[in-house]
């Protein structure tokens, strides 16, 4: 799905690598002072500062595998691409600084669709203020493909791992889950619609909010700051992009610890719950297993309580416990349920 | 081809992402004391220091563009997967330190297939005494791809650009050139004599230079020293991935200078000169064009070229001149001939 409907296209190879390359990057502006140099040379350069330490971070992109061209505008998929990684930084507590940006292509797409594409990881740059500084372009044999690294900056020893939750820990997550996976789906629907009459409407607007997380999810950069203005250190903090359950668990394994996560407290917007309904989908599954929400998950001591308790933005749905106890679920009704890294099986085996 | 000849296979959804990313990489010693988190968060932790910079690269391996599982063993292609990054660090005068290393798989690669992989990538960063510190494995619709970031560290000012060259200065190659290329060439032939008779025993050892530079290049890590030792600061690098040709355009096109690179300077290994006659190639234009050698080129002073000229590592093939003069190849015969990005048919184009 190209937004540059004109007839006007180039072809990748008539530019050739390097003046791809060139033509791509011409528009990148450096903003942050650690760049000393960005794009152009075998490596880019950023300066240190040993009051600092730096977070890096990698993710793949494949076509097919992570998204699907026919219903993602590159300009969305460009800036989600970003997104991602750079949610990886601030779950350290870091600030991003820098990307670098690694595709492939196949001679099926025009400049102008990579032009889509670098539009929104260009926006992205802009909205987090990380400078893209490198990168590789090359040919695949199939489809597209994205590789991009995020470097970020925090100051030494205030990095935030997944290992630190100790027992009588508060659980807390921000914003809510499920939407974006709610969104994969309502889309997925209307793909299918469409194969069957090319001249249908959709009506998206009921779902606005879903296909909006999962088209252009944003990363939470406003979080770090929160906690330091509630003066609230978290012990352990993670990421969802895999879903609550195996964010949980990652925590738990790396903590050594266990964890009592409460249904009845897991934060839906209601457009989850009334598309959960429709779709004939249980929304606690949903949030435990959809992925791709981008919101931090992250435990605090129980004395800082007080400090989040009334903030919008957070929501306590649980405890850390003694690792003997093991990881669970409790149901609405009161029943201990194991979480498992894939929720969807787990609570379809347990009930 | 997978050198782990037994029957055994494991299939990579019987382990799940994050059961096999555990399982590769849990082999990965750190050894950098800048590395303060490796393997196991959402990013890695790398601490800094005021007086060094930092410098990143990124390059991508696809199966079917960069390299041909037929006859290039697991093992080796994760090797040159680090080699080619690390290069690019050396160029910029820095010491690797990190890399991540992301990989797509399809299912028809088992898990002893990525054991394989992680077996030359874990030795290539013991060779090179760097950290894996991160990544990301997923599964692809299609073949092998293999994603490598590195991070590298150099003293504060001292990181050499593309950009420094200056008239008069001696441009200087390291080691020699077009082997690599020459060495893809036979392992190209041997593929397809194997095709029409698969009982056929090839004889490599008459290519063994070749076939080595191609399967498992080094990066020029003592360079760096030897200069030091030298006392020699180049004024501009880079390393020769793509070609000597494209190499010198890159350092004139950021030096904003010209070049007179003799031909009869070119170092050629005799294997290289052997083929060459043998596959009715001209060397020139190979060791031009052929690219993948992974040795240095750099500019220097000619105030210090009494420093490097009876070193058996280093080879002076041209210098620098003012930018109107363009960018020349002087032949044997004493002609010169414009270089452009493709040695190759430049040299076709001009006789």
């Amino acid at each position: 799905m190209f937004e540059n409907k004109d007839d006007s296209s180039t072809s990748i190879g008539s530019l050739g690598e390097f003046g791809l390359i060139d033509h791509l990057t011409k528009n990148f502006k450096i903003k942050q002072k650690s760049t000393v140099k960005g794009v152009g040379d075998d490596a880019a350069v950023i300066s240190c500062d040993s009051k600092k330490e730096i977070v890096v971070s990698t993710d793949f992109l494949l076509e097919g595998v992570h998204f699907d061209l026919s219903y993602v505008p590159l300009k969305h998929l460009g800036y989600k691409a970003v997104v991602v990684n750079l949610s990886d930084i601030y779950a350290m507590n870091a600030e991003p600084t820098q990307i670098t940006v690694s595709i492939a292509v196949s001679n099926r797409f025009p400049v102008e669709a990579l032009e889509e594409l670098y539009a929104g990881i260009i926006a992205a740059a802009k909205t987090y203020n990380v400078d893209v500084v490198g990168g590789d372009t090359t040919s695949s044999t199939t489809g597209l493909l994205i590789s991009i690294t995020a470097l970020g900056m925090v100051n030494k020893g205030e990095a935030i791992y997944r290992s630190g939750a100790k027992e009588n820990d508060l659980l807390v997550v921000t914003g809510d889950l499920g939407a974006a996976y709610m969104g994969l789906q309502v889309l997925e629907r209307e793909k299918e619609v469409y194969k069957v009459n090319p001249n249908s409407q959709p009506d998206l607007e009921p779902y606005s909010y879903l296909v909006e997380r999962q088209l252009k999810p944003e990363a939470r950069k406003d979080i770090s700051g929160l906690l330091k203005e509630l003066d609230v250190k978290p012990t352990s903090m993670i990421d969802i992009s895999d879903g609550l359950s195996s964010e949980i668990l990652h925590i738990c394994k790396s903590s050594k610890a266990g964890c009592n996560l409460f249904e009845d407290k897991i934060p839906l917007d209601p457009q989850v719950i009334s598309t959960c309904e429709e779709f004939n989908l249980n929304s606690t599954t949903i949030a435990l297993s959809g992925g791709e929400d981008y919101e931090l998950l992250f435990s605090i001591k129980t004395e800082d309580y007080p400090k989040i308790k009334a903030n919008p933005n957070l929501t306590i749905i649980g405890h850390i416990t003694d690792e003997k106890e093991g990881i669970h679920l409790i149901s609405r009704a009161g029943t201990k349920i194991p979480l498992v890294a894939r929720g969807w099986n787990a609570l379809k085996d347990n009930g």
